[in-house]
């Protein structure tokens, strides 16, 4: 088992009395989760996705992978929210950050259909000129407004460039099983299909085709990716809290939020990580900011942002918890250099290796922020692998719905996304918005 | 004029009564600030900054930026907090937030010094194999841990490559004027030197040596720069509000505060600005987050992350204000293409071009959020261009500093980032650390 969790570090909040308060909250939600009986059921796929999925087309995911990284130097994946989140977040946890800036025998992966911006988007056309390409176009509807006008350039570029036939054997489509635009126009052209199931909403789908196309594309392991989230499954079914980190996890998020504790940080010290905060941002604030309620999902890469965002949460406003993940055996180490001058002073780190140098800022700052009153979650992964990250995945997936349970929300539906969609259709004057853009216009 | 702020979309918050109640705690503020009788006072050198700088540095700056443009593929930044983001926003802001990927006569620019990860670290050292490079540190005091210890291994790296002799010319060095590990260092090398006033703080420092060396590096007109912080200086000097945006938008923040707006989202809809609003991030969170107090600072780009943050600035608690920036002219522009089949229903589209709809987004987006009771402040500028950014930087910088006093704190220091320092030292074995270092290690 390598995810740990410690809870040493919440203040009062783990003390045993606490944790009993909201037991049967937590049992409750279990069961409305196992069970299908809480709201949103018709969202539960992901539970078992990790045994349960299609087997053909995860074969065919690493065939096509295969080829991808065989004949284009770049793969397009154009999709938003948890049609990009997940693939950016694992292709970055696992390969680097810095992916498409490294030496490698896998294609560049850009990650488009994700932004408005004519600038981003002119950028992107150039990055890919005169290289060979392919084309990754998710989304479950296929009229998601960013990812469809991308794809409408995107393919038009792969079909000047190589011909309409040899174009549809470069554009690979995640989309609905059945129905929808992008459905139609795959089976049209003949395009290579996978499937974004019907029982996995966005957020949940990294499991699914929508992110392991370009997670394999970038020569992931995903059967050990897979493995982990199953390990995940079979470790957090106990109801107990005090037998299950994950449903531990979930029930002192609850704590800490009806303590007063109204953001969560999210902590790394490791600088892939970044992307990863960003998919825990989207799981969580997306399931839970609903009803006026909700904890404020934000991030943080330690020990970089202690010199920006250190001193508010050393000092500010005593609203906020941390959840620290910490990777105990780090992909590459470094011995710290002897220098005869020493005018730095940092002779005292001869001996050491960077990473227990950072272990000690880490343990350090632990001390310092939960002096200040700051409580914080510490979740410790082996190493930043495959393996490590699927479980990683199940854990909060799961501790994100047992937790919007107990917030009483439904964690798996996100009505407010489609408010700045109806406005921005009625002010671009698509057919059938006519009443409401002269409401907004007069507001304007 | 370039920069225009509109706040008419603050709900309640920007009724003249609300404004006239504050009037006199920001003429108290702004009196403060300019007669130099508030907390922090000697850490004001940033408000003059603009005109007067020393202008035979600056020339110094634009010909070793000059220098490394041809002689260098790769300049490596190394700095943390202030000495990382000022320049890391300001490149992205103007070149890209793909910078190192796209094509260009400048070099490659990488920051460094701002991490204690290993695996980042060696990353950074594979990046620069085989290039020609020349290194930028920037510490004041020269014994910053994260920078100290990139200094060493990239200090070996080019003088192994170099010889000690021509890696001295490849080193240039932003410190202290005539105090410190660095400074001395630099001295007995014979590098390059450039200052970091002793009167503007680090969250401050973009516009001295600190940030201009890095971006004129990347080919970034520095006097435009200057001139646009200049035009601002000038701009924001009365003290009424009613005929001072600057100073209204720090009222403007208080009042929010005052109110239960205890978090500010700093919103782009250009991806170039994610590190901009990185540097947003420090400088409120570092002047403002103290004695209990001060807005929580976070940040989004939109529309990505409309879906994926949006769902809880719509519906979540209503403890939220957005402050955001809008960029009228873009970089590049795209006409939308005509699609004949019409399969993603976007033919309405058609003859608008790619910046028009991401405009509509964002005027749909604020009727959103204000419907949803999230108060829009909004910032319009011109062009992502360099006079942009320097009024950009000095509106903000002003800002800040009549906002923290308002708030009644000190704007100026940063107590809380010492915490995980001192602890750190403790934990490392650091000489005179032993008491505490026993304590610490109690608590583990």
């Amino acid at each position: 088992m390598s995810l740990s969790v410690n809870f040493n570090y919440c203040g009062g909040f783990a003390d045993d009395n606490k944790l009993a308060s909201i037991q049967s909250e937590i049992t409750a939600a279990d069961s409305a989760l196992r069970n299908g009986t809480g709201a949103g059921s018709d969202y539960l796929g992901w539970i078992d996705l990790p045994v349960n999925y299609d087997k053909e087309e995860f074969a065919r995911i690493k065939k096509c992978a295969e080829k991808i990284r065989s004949d284009s130097q770049v793969l397009i994946v154009l999709g938003i929210g948890g049609s990009y989140l997940g693939a950016r977040a694992a292709v970055e946890f696992i390969r680097s950050s810095n992916y498409n800036l490294t030496c490698k025998d896998t294609p560049q992966i850009y990650f488009g259909g994700n932004t408005l911006s004519s600038t981003a988007v002119a950028e992107l056309i150039s990055l890919v000129e005169g290289k060979d390409f392919s084309i990754n176009v998710i989304s479950k509807s296929g009229t998601t407004t960013e990812t469809a006008v991308a794809f409408r350039i995107f393919k038009k570029l792969a079909e000047d460039k190589y011909g309409k036939e040899e174009a549809a054997k470069r554009i690979y489509v995640t989309t609905d099983k059945q129905k929808g635009a992008l459905k139609a126009l795959a089976d049209a052209e003949g395009y290579e299909e996978f499937v974004v199931p019907d029982d996995v909403g966005g957020r949940y789908s990294v499991l699914t085709a929508v992110g392991l196309l370009p997670i394999a594309a970038a020569g992931i392991d995903i059967d050990a990716l897979m493995q982990g989230a199953a390990s995940a499954r079979e470790k957090y079914t106990n109801t107990d809290i005090s037998a299950n980190d994950c449903y531990k996890y979930a029930a002192m998020r609850n704590l800490l939020y009806r303590a007063g504790k109204k953001i969560e940080i999210m902590v790394s010290y490791e600088p892939y990580m970044l992307m990863w905060n960003e998919w825990l941002k989207q799981l969580f604030g997306e399931s839970e900011g609903k009803d006026g309620k909700g904890i404020y999902p934000s991030s943080v890469i330690f020990s970089t942002d202690l010199h920006s965002m250190g001193q508010y949460i050393q000092q500010g406003e005593r609203d906020l918890f941390e959840t620290v993940l910490w990777v105990k055996n780090p992909i590459a180490d470094i011995d710290i250099p002897f220098d005869e001058a020493n005018g730095d002073g940092l002779n005292f780190l001869y001996g050491k290796t960077m990473h227990e140098i950072n272990g000690n800022a880490h343990d350090g700052t632990v001390l310092a922020h939960t002096d200040g009153n700051v409580p914080n979650i510490l979740l410790t992964i082996d190493k930043q692998d495959e393996f490590n990250l699927g479980e990683l995945i199940y854990f909060f997936e799961l501790a994100c719905g047992i937790s919007g349970y107990v917030l009483g929300v439904n964690p798996f539906d996100q009505p407010g996304v489609e408010s700045y969609k109806k406005n921005m259709f009625a002010l671009l004057g698509k057919p059938g918005y006519e009443e409401l853009a002269k409401e907004l216009k007069e507001r304007l």
